[in-house]
């Protein structure tokens, strides 16, 4: 097998020697601890390791002619990073696993350039990684992470306090045009093509008292049944108040995924800090609804309770 | 993105969702710390944090003719796990991402199976990963682990002896066989289909004072190369006494990849304890040459110095 972190010694197979080659040219010092079997990384005193692994697949998660190279490359590294986001961990690293198809050979360099920023921009080195020929492009970004509180799935609480950062409803607007054929409006396909994973704001707000978060990837509605079921609790979700982009319905930014923004439960008597979050981080912290006994999602309209939306499905 | 930490909860697509609740239900107690979006994991105290991601792809890596599902999930973690054997690490968990075509969708639970069995060996919990469609079947898996003294590559010093785990030249004759459409002597076939990563043996020769390590996933010959490189030393192999399977050459062991047995370097004063070494885990410790001034891998045979052979190349 080729592991990035033989790259610059020598690999059996020169076109993944020479792949793996450009992407060091292309990170430079943010790739580091390269050279053995594998990575070594020193964990903080007291923190737990945060690790999950994620994968970005052509025709499954995007299509070649929706997004840049660069974009790709930074998209599947910040859905990777959301999740140590909504564990409110520090990165420590990413090792990155490329499928490179011969017709992708080109954007190899653009595609490293878009993972090295987005980790860039979350403080994370890049520790390690492998190259292997594939038929379809697909990128496998796994991070690691230091928590010494981490947010779970399942510490909400009836009575708690609903809250997600941010606004929704881009990524869903975006996707539906792209699937039309049509182009979608830029604020929407910014948020679909550059999403921003959520690390400092989670840390912030877990030091404010939060207990609980997950993020939104599967859509609000998705995700808040995802932490109903793990708390053993029924989240309700007022329509009146879902953060919606221009142009988009409450009812689709329920519905709308990959949105990588965090859905966070507080107590009933901590105070969030949405005035001090919007002034640290620039986007909206709204209270969305709260934990009640029973179980499930329930959306409620100004008419009563309405049925949530579907999960979010990929390009299904 | 479909996390194998949310499997049992809920997602979007249900395809992904089924083939995650298929694996749960075959790794039962061996899937730990499932439900969050990442895994929470404990670092011994004073340990270092080991983590390599490698794949093995369809086509690339094996063949469907060639090996069960079964064998393919188990020799994918088996060539992951070797990367924390070959540091001298403690298996702390595994993560695997899955790219899974329809046409592999019946095999999943035996792909699962296979995983199971290899990571069980090492004493290793199933942390977390990935699900998602993909054209043809890739296992990518990241090993992470704890290590207080880790081997690396870059420690070996001019005047050192190496030694190999094990018996060279089974993978490759195995492969030789193959993809000449022939069928492989069943040992030989044997260690293609089924090699053990060298978890204890390794810690077993990092406590007897060796100071640097590899695995031969590359062949021998090459990855003594990789040795020699990061340590800033040549590798003289003596081809006499290369341990070979019955049936292969010493030259042609020398050249076999995906063998995952160790090579080590001890300080030339240290005894390496081969009978102890034979004697606890059932395979020979072997005494095959020595670090010398100069760079590069040098082949020692009864005439002289020969080439080395070229490294292993996967499929092509």
């Amino acid at each position: 097998m080729t592991d990035l972190p033989a790259g610059h010694v020598s690999l059996g197979g020169g076109d993944e020697f020479d792949a793996i080659r450009s992407m060091l040219r292309v990170w430079g010092a943010q790739a580091t601890g390269i050279g053995d079997d594998a990575a070594l990384l020193a964990l903080p005193s007291g923190a737990q390791l945060v690790a999950s692994t994620d994968a970005s697949v052509e025709g499954v998660h995007f299509r070649r002619d929706w997004l840049s190279p660069r974009e790709i490359g930074a998209r599947a590294t910040a859905a990777a990073l959301s999740d140590l986001a909504a564990m409110a961990a520090s990165p420590l690293g990413i090792l990155l696993a490329l499928g490179l198809p011969e017709s992708w050979r080109a954007e190899l360099e653009e595609l490293a350039r878009g993972v090295g920023e987005m980790a860039e921009r979350a403080h994370c080195p890049i520790v390690g990684g492998n190259v292997t020929r594939a038929s379809e492009l697909s990128l496998t970004l796994t991070v690691l992470g230091a928590a010494a509180g981490a947010l779970v799935r399942s510490a909400v609480r009836t009575g708690d306090a609903l809250y997600v950062t941010g606004t929704l409803g881009g990524p869903g607007a975006a996707l539906d045009a792209l699937l039309r054929g049509a182009t979608p409006a830029p604020p929407h396909r910014a948020r679909f093509a550059a999403p921003v994973p959520r690390i400092r704001e989670a840390r912030w707000l877990a030091t404010q008292g939060a207990h609980a978060a997950i993020d939104i990837s599967d859509g609000l509605a998705a995700d808040a049944g995802h932490l109903a079921s793990a708390s053993g609790v029924c989240i309700e979700l007022e329509l009146a108040s879902i953060p919606h982009v221009e142009g988009v319905s409450a009812e689709n930014a329920v519905g709308s995924g990959e949105e990588y923004e965090l859905l966070v439960a507080f107590p009933p008597n901590v105070h969030a800090g949405g005035d001090a979050f919007l002034e640290t981080f620039g986007i909206p912290l709204t209270r969305v609804g709260r934990a009640v006994t029973g179980s499930g999602v329930v959306l409620i309209d100004h008419a009563g309770r309405v049925d949530p939306p579907r999960g979010h499905d990929h390009l299904k």
